[in-house]
Order: C-alpha cells, then sequence, then structure tokens
C-alpha cells in the first residue's frame, strides 16, 4: 500500500493512507467506507486485502462506492466490464489487465484480428484480460489448470498473457516466433530471485517483444490505480458541471 | 411474452402479464418496477425489450432489484457471473447461455478439459456462455466478426456453440467429427424457414451431437427462465427461514 500512496503523490495526487488495528470491526470498516463514499473530496477509495477473519472481503468491496472503485472490483465495475459499458461512464477496469493492455499499445502490438491466450482465470486478471482483449477484436482463448495441452493452445497465440504465479509456465517451445508476451506472474525461483510466469531468458530469443518480471506489469498496475482515480474525478467534475 | 407467461402458468408458477402503453414515461415504468421490487409475492421481472425510444433500457434494467433480476441482465448479475458469485445467491445467471448449458449436460457432453468454441459476443449470449463453459473448466475461445479464420478455430473445438445470427456461418467442413454442436441463432432462410447459424443438414452428419432450430435451444431460454424464477423463491424462502 506505501508505494501506491507513494506514487499518487508524485503525480500530484493528494493520498491518506489510513492504518486500522487488525482488531477492528466489520461495522466499524463499513461506517468508515460509508463515510468515505460520503466525502466529496475523496474520488477512490482502495481497501488493501487481505483482511482479518472477522470482515468478510466481498462485503467490503461492494461497500465502496462503484463512482469510487478505482481497483475495479466491484461486482457493478466487474458487471460493466462484461457489458462494455466502462466507457459510458459505470464502474472501472481492473489496474493490472487494463496496464497490460496499455503496454501492448505502447509496444504497437496489434490486437485488432490477433490470437490472444490468456493463461490464467482470476477474477482480478485472467477474466478481466481475456474480456479487454476481445472488446479490443482479438479472438481470445482462456487456458487454466484444466487445460490439458497448453503448449499446443500457447503456440497459436500472436499475444500471450501468462498470469498463473508458476515459475516456468511458458517456456520457449510454446511459442510462436514473433509473438508479444506479457507476464503477469511474481514468483520466487529456487535460489530466491523474483520470476514471473515466463522462463525469460530463453523465450525473449523467440518473441517479438516480452515484458520482464520485476519492472514490467507491476509498475502498470499503480499507474492504472492513478490513470482510474483521474478518471473519476473527472467523471464528478463533468457531473457537477452538467448539473449546474 | 406470451409464450413466457404460458409457461409459467403451466410449470405452475403464478405469472401477471402487464401491458403498457408506448407512450408511457420512463419515470411511470420506474414507479411500477419499484413497486413490483417491494412486492414480497413476485419473485422474478421481466421487462420485454426492445423499449420505447424516450427511455433507457439500461436505466430500466438496473432498476429491478437485484433479487429479482431473473433475467440476468442486471449489471450485478453480470459481474456475479464473470467473479463465479452466483451460486454464493447474488445474481441470476443469463437464460439462453444457461439453457445450452443444461443441453450439453443432457446430452452428456464432457465439458471440462474440452476446447470450446463460442462464436459471438453478445452481452447475452457470446460472454456468459464463454463464462459459463469456463467455470466448468473448458479451455474457451471467443471468436466473433474480427476473427480472420473462423475455420481454423472452429475445427479445434470439441463443442462449438454458434450466436451469431446469420445462417450458414458453421458449415460441415469446419467442424471436428464428433464435436457437439449447438446453434443459438435464429434466422430466416432464402424462403422465408426458420433457421439457425448452422447449416444443419451436412452438420449434422460429421457432428457428434447438435442441437436443432427451431425447437432446440429456443425453449430452453424460458425453460432456465422459470428455474431462475424458482431460484429467487427458494432464496428469498431461506433468507426468511434464517430470520427468524
Amino acid at each position: 500500500m506505501r508505494n501506491k500512496v507513494r506514487a499518487c503523490e508524485e503525480a500530484g495526487l493528494h493520498s491518506v493512507l489510513e492504518r486500522h488495528d487488525a482488531s477492528l470491526s466489520q461495522p466499524e470498516l463499513l461506517a468508515r467506507i460509508d463515510a468515505l463514499n460520503a466525502d466529496p473530496a475523496v474520488h477512490g477509495i482502495l481497501v488493501q486485502m487481505p483482511l482479518p477473519p472477522q470482515i468478510d472481503p466481498a462485503r467490503v468491496i461492494e461497500a465502496v462506492a462503484l463512482s469510487k472503485d478505482v481497483d475495479g472490483f466491484h461486482l457493478s465495475s466487474a458487471g460493466a466490464l462484461v457489458s462494455g459499458r466502462i466507457d459510458g461512464g459505470v464502474g472501472f477496469r481492473p489496474c493490472t489487465p487494463y496496464g497490460v493492455l496499455h503496454m501492448l499499445d505502447d509496444a504497437a502490438v496489434p490486437i485488432r484480428g490477433s490470437r490472444a491466450v490468456v493463461i490464467g482465470r482470476s477474477n482480478t486478471v485472467g477474466k478481466p484480460m481475456a474480456l479487454m482483449l476481445l472488446a479490443r477484436d482479438a479472438t481470445v482463448t482462456i487456458a487454466h489448470s484444466a487445460t490439458p495441452d497448453l503448449a499446443a493452445i500457447v503456440r497459436e497465440a500472436d499475444i500471450v498473457v501468462s498470469a498463473v504465479g508458476r515459475a516456468a509456465t511458458v517456456t520457449a517451445d510454446m511459442i510462436k516466433p514473433g509473438a508479444a508476451v506479457v507476464d503477469v506472474g511474481i514468483n520466487r525461483d529456487a535460489i530466491g530471485r523474483l520470476v514471473g510466469d515466463v522462463d525469460f531468458d530463453r523465450v525473449r530469443d523467440v518473441a517479438g517483444w516480452i515484458s520482464p518480471v520485476p519492472g514490467g506489469v507491476g509498475p502498470m498496475t499503480i499507474t492504472m490505480l492513478l490513470d482510474n482515480t483521474v478518471l473519476s474525478a473527472e467523471r464528478t467534475s463533468t457531473r457537477e458541471g452538467s448539473s449546474r
């Protein structure tokens, strides 16, 4: 959480880190969120997970006002993502897959008409990533732990996004030459180094473009959090302007 | 709408068809929905689309209480589907893709570990269908109008669901022998006959299992609407029981 606050301050966004005791009750936390929901000076609210056992995380996520859900974790944000309604002003995109999309654009990787394979189907990365690539006209396949022949499926892809959390999930023999490979995994290898899901040193020789771990997707997640918060402030000011 | 009411009555569910004049205002419709939301005798509310131009359909869909959204069209229902929370008691599955899942199960088509291709990415069929097959451990590809080589992609599939709305989208040369083919399309052919997206007469010789049009997915959609309504009533009675 501290690096998020620091990133906000560096970008010129005012940011407050509230620390609460682990014994905080659920009603106390919900009351605090209600107060922040009602505070017009606040455009984004993040609740750092995991929460202590006496608190239901789903209940807390839903308590954050949809208009301040800059993490994009709210059920209605997820619904707006599926239904293509975020650009219409409803909810926010989850930051990690949204950051991946920006990385691909920045690297000028063509998305429309491509074949994309997303490995992993988490609510925060895999599924929203697939939906965002689909909205950009990629033909998207979602692979996961029950996929029988992962190598054959990844080999078809022009874009590979791995969000599994297991080192060496994606190896060089699985990559179509020239493909773009994005590594969302963060793992420790046998000697304690931070590594992704992708065998970076070998895959880089086959891939057309590859994101490193660390230093790839991680910083983009925080960037998109700032981006969502600015979007939230802009929406608020548009609403205030139109109601004048 | 009439066939839905009839199906409800035949299944022993009390059902009321309200007809309103096309000049009905949005506030009047929203007030009517509010009254139905508050009525404990009502477990499901369907608003027949399309609505007249003075009414915003998104606004109306969101006005239906999530607990009575048996069409599964609510943003939070869509969010609950993506997030795997419907079986936890939040929202409802959209009826057409849910019906397809039941048809596949009824035909004993293995879903887990299969490769599934969904053609079409609508909010009511394509995307929720893909998410439901994914939740059942299929490796799912979503193809659409911007997919360059549809035939090559469909040929990989053990399960093909077509929800495009164009006759002869799926032809026999695209089908892996033995694959299960589900046809969600409803179209008129050159001589006015009701046909699906699939070239039924030829595909049936290659497929292991195929659903017809008409008489296939259509009746299942209404069945799942009844199923969702019964689920809604069960949830209400569980909540009432536990609050005693």
